[in-house]
């Protein structure tokens, strides 16, 4: 009789030591690359053979969490996009492991630049709820001054940041974001931003102005240090540095913009 | 019969003075940004209130040369292709006014980082002849194993450039272009490269490689670098200097990369 109770004390010790490894067992995974890879453990350290991103240690519960819970991300595409303006962003972000869509009035195709011709996967109509919006340069007029673009702004619930980058301010500067902000936009657009937005300081000289819930960006290549700033904000600062560091975009000065509200 | 003789004199010479005046007329000219401003002559210095170029004097002749004269600079574009090595230099590219136009293997879209559905402008069997040939990374060896894009690239004529950025380098490398020349790539695959081309020196550290007619470039954003150092070799260091201050790259550094032939 003792015997068989010690045999059941010894089956329930063992039954929790492996429940209690399971809940903490970790292994390798690549730095979040938005591809398939993203899923896959690996049993030591090294470099990812799909992305090439560095394999850091994580208890696989925390990265499932992680996977579960990545960012949404709607990038506002009007016809005449700036290329570099919403290209920038979009390498980081998804390198940052947000999930990124990209949105614009219709569903025919935008061309940006002048030149590259891209199909949205969604309209006004059927995008979905996103986390982040972003909104980006190049014609930027003809969205802030259609009320169906800032409609549909202004209808969105819940969301954690507005991100702007080059003359992109000035359809947040319409959907009445910036009131009272400190800003920034494109370098040749300081002054007529401010005539836009009189309540809001419009800032030259800096690359980034993050007033904790909006972030707007200088002009153009000025959207990477933006995108790598609120990866640092949201994900921490070893992460955008891996980011930066992959793209070998390493001449980036995080201090660079001007933080109101961390 | 003398004044009618000094009136027809008169006449020439003032036909004469109005041709000379005509053939050395001048204005004011955006620097090219491959919009329809490129067109307008405006009749004092200043900045375009069309693209926001600084306009600069030219001679009404000249401008119409070099805007007939636009060099034509096909982008390939493979499905996976990475957003910012191809967006940077097509902003660098577009506002230096070059021509450019998208190459993929088939009409149908192309997905970009996973994220961007793009609508090429031409397939390899009706792509029209190119100045320049650009290849970039994201998924590379896809287009790099592929004998129906070598064979375009080997078809082409009269290629004044080939220019890669990021892995792009192991198509150009495929199609034998790469040979017993100093080139570099992405600087996780600086070796594979390496073995891929054993003739060729593969160089870390460096932004780019010129090799005359050949340009390399390491990854992703160093596609700007490159893209910049070849519009200064064709249209000057002013031209670059000014796109790069447009399009806020305030970090460029001309002299980050490798020349082994002007």
């Amino acid at each position: 009789m003792k015997r068989l109770f010690l045999y059941i004390i010894a089956c329930l010790l063992l039954c929790g030591a492996a429940r209690l490894s399971a809940q903490s067992q970790a292994a390798y995974y690549c730095l979040p690359c938005n591809n398939a890879c993203d899923t896959i453990a690996f049993d030591a350290p090294g470099e990812c053979p799909h992305c090439h991103m560095e394999l850091i240690r994580q208890v696989v519960e925390e990265r499932k969490r992680l996977q579960n819970d990545r960012l949404k991300i709607a990038f506002y595409l009007q016809d005449g996009v700036e290329v570099l303006d919403f290209a920038g962003p979009m390498e980081v972000f998804d390198y940052a492991g947000f999930d990124i869509f990209t949105v614009s009035k219709t569903r025919g195709p935008v061309t940006s630049q002048g030149v590259l011709k891209i199909m949205p996967d969604y309209t006004l109509d059927n995008a979905p709820a996103a986390d982040i919006l972003a909104f980006f340069g190049g014609n930027a007029g003809a969205a802030s001054n259609d009320p169906a673009v800032i409609n549909w702004v202004k209808r969105q619930a819940n969301i954690r940041h507005y991100f702007s980058v080059c003359t992109g301010a000035f359809i947040l500067g319409k959907a009445a974001l910036l009131d009272s902000l400190t800003v920034t936009t494109f370098h040749k657009s300081i002054a007529s931003l401010q005539e836009a937005v009189p309540t809001a300081k419009v800032l030259s000289g800096v690359r980034f102005v993050d007033n904790g819930k909006v972030i707007t960006t200088a002009g153009i290549s000025a959207g990477i240090d933006g995108a790598l700033h609120l990866v640092a904000k949201i994900r921490g600062k070893a992460v955008a540095e891996k980011v930066a560091a992959y793209m070998e975009y390493d001449k980036w000065a995080p201090d660079a913009g001007l933080v109101t509200v961390p």
